[in-house]
């Protein structure tokens, strides 16, 4: 049911020097599946990332973030599904160490160059044996070109495995991500990982990686809930030398983008992508107040999904917003090219026909203009249906 | 399919002396019912108001607050549901003056002595021809024993009328509400109306307005958002003299609560009526803050929903609600007397059975110990439900 979203084709996903990937079915939650994946990376990769900002977080990220901190060289990260380990207090901490030590032993490494990650259902305890014995065929496996089996083995309520490659100059950058539901600004309920084998100083990388989560996954928004468990990792192993910077950044952005877009579009339930630009407003911040006061409204979203243009909707989000000093009166919003509203009321030539036509579209564009600056900002976001509810209400049966 | 919610009976509304009240059928919208209500004043009363913080308050908001402002003594209200007369623009406000117009004619007093109310669909042209030809038989049939009668003409997509009934000593406090979608702290998508006949100076009626919508209607939330025409109105007609200030406070905010709570109870789709308190934060705020982090979450609501006892969301929740330097290890989160977490996971003697046992109920009291000081709060909210989303996606057909 994911809109406008196909799965990406074996060829589409370019290797990256340096980074191996290796999957297998632990049983974690669901039989059948394949529901850990192990990355490999070569001597010499730089890793850098971004993770939730919920006070919940998550035992893995709790240890990811202190084997990052450690400063030893990352040589793989642990990624599984059907269980987040999160909720899980000492136990999990436990439960996310030994994972790492497991995958240190078989591939000849300290522990703290491991990085564990986990999705899936939130404070139940981790079946950490069935991870531990499922790792040597993960490690055994490992390959270059199995980015797309590696996105699929991350999946958890995702409808279409997501995965983006694009090359920048001599240089590769591909990623892939989960995430479905839990998603708002400050990181969805999604991990993303993307490798490059580009050369980039620890400090560059760094910022590359805020850059590219701040263009990306912290732009978009299904249900306004933040996840325990959200990790973004840029990876860097350096096999393809230096390479024009800015091409890298645009590769970077533009397949975290792609990700980033790809989780909104397979949205729980989600039946129309809805890009919500916010212009001439005085900073970036007030953008991005009006842009989620729209996304985030469980009313708004419902209109979506019926396609029906209560307008009426829209303006009472942005008003909202708590934008100080706001003058609905200037404001002006589009429907795509259809003016629907100005002057604090209906638009005069805008006819019910026309807004019709757009909301009966799977890809619409909200534009707000505030007139009241030169900053703009851009989110994505889906629609709110029936079936969003009966995802979340069923999940754990 | 409200949560434990039933209609008064006309025994259980007393009348107020010095308020009459006096409904019609407009077709504003729909036909075959009472759309349209005219309470009159008498001479001596006093009337105090809260109102939507949402930018685009719709016209009759904005008229209303410039009548109350003008300092002359209020005779009427005049209410229409059907039609909500927001981000109408000029030609909006031009109407709800007509409506004052006409209504002061009628009763023949000055068009400031009347206050607009409208709820329905916003963003379409208020039909105020129908509203002015309806506005004589209101009139007409004014009665002090039409509180029930009103409170039906007031409803949009509520399935049950919302009226309560107090007493405090020689006073009596009625009042009747609307509400069931767009609602959130700051003024739900609501029209509250309490009277009474005590005596209170301008001053003390307006402390007490304040007072009772930040223990009622500020404390609920259905979906998170903000109407635009949110109004809440205290009246005291005087008729029964000075009373006891704190047996008229206790019975002002009862009658508030309980109309709130109604609102929350017939909540668009709503199975389950969930009161949330947090305990031991540093101050309110904070509270409040964990308090709608839970009650805003959709993840939270499909989950009680779904009679599901999936904790974690709760504890995602928590940790969302952006309290600073909250530390999780110290919280406790109970499900009516369960204790479900505590030190930062699932409390060691939790027993799914027993959360699924509470979870089950369509009462639930969740409660969160943050043991970081003294102040504490309460909320009111619902579960989120397929019914919501037919609702809202189908409000306008």
């Amino acid at each position: 049911m994911a809109v406008n979203l196909t799965p990406p084709g074996p060829e589409d996903l370019l290797p990256v020097k340096g980074v191996r990937l290796g999957v297998a079915q632990a049983g974690i939650r669901k039989s059948g599946r394949k529901d850990l994946l192990v990355v490999a990376l070569a001597e010499g990769a730089k890793v850098a990332g971004v993770f939730t900002r919920n006070r919940f977080c998550a035992a893995p990220v709790q240890v990811a973030k202190e084997h990052l901190a450690s400063g030893r060289p990352t040589r793989a990260l642990v990624v599984n599904t059907g269980n987040a380990n999160a909720g899980t207090g000492e136990a999990g901490v436990a439960h996310a160490r030994t994972s790492c030590e497991e995958a240190a032993r078989l591939l000849g490494c300290d522990p703290r160059q491991v990085l564990p990650f986990s999705t899936g259902v939130i404070m139940e305890p981790l079946p950490v044996e069935r991870i531990v014995a499922a790792l040597p065929a993960c490690v055994a496996g490992l390959r270059e070109d199995s980015w797309g089996h590696a996105a699929e083995a991350i999946m958890t309520t995702d409808t279409v495995p997501k995965a983006r490659s694009r090359r920048a100059g001599g240089a590769t950058v591909t990623g892939i991500a989960k995430g479905a539901g839990m998603i708002r600004p400050d990181m969805a309920t999604m991990l993303g990982f993307v490798a490059t084998d580009a050369a980039l100083t620890q400090d560059a990388l760094e910022r590359l990686v805020a850059d590219a989560a701040d263009h990306s996954f912290n732009r978009i928004s299904v249900d306004g809930d933040t996840s325990t468990n959200d990790s973004f990792i840029l990876i860097a192993t350096a096999a393809a030398g230096r390479c024009d910077r800015a091409r890298l950044r645009d590769a970077v952005l533009g397949v975290s983008q792609g990700l980033a877009q790809a989780i909104v579009r397979d949205g729980e339930g989600a039946t129309k992508f809805i890009t919500v630009r916010v212009d001439k407003g005085r900073n970036e911040a007030e953008c991005r107040s009006v842009a989620y006061a729209i996304a985030h409204s469980p009313l708004v979203k419902t209109a979506f999904f019926a396609s029906d243009p209560n307008l009426g909707r829209l303006l009472a989000a942005i008003g909202n917003s708590r934008v100080r000093g706001l003058d609905v009166n200037r404001v002006e919003l589009y429907l795509d090219n259809v003016e629907v509203a100005r002057s604090g009321g209906r638009a005069p030539e805008y006819r019910e026909e026309d807004g019709k036509r757009v909301m009966a579209k799977s890809e619409i564009a909200v534009r707000v203009v505030l007139n009241r600056g030169k900053a703009a900002t851009t989110v994505w976001t889906c629609d709110l249906s029936h079936e969003y509810v009966t995802i979340n209400a069923e999940y754990r049966t």
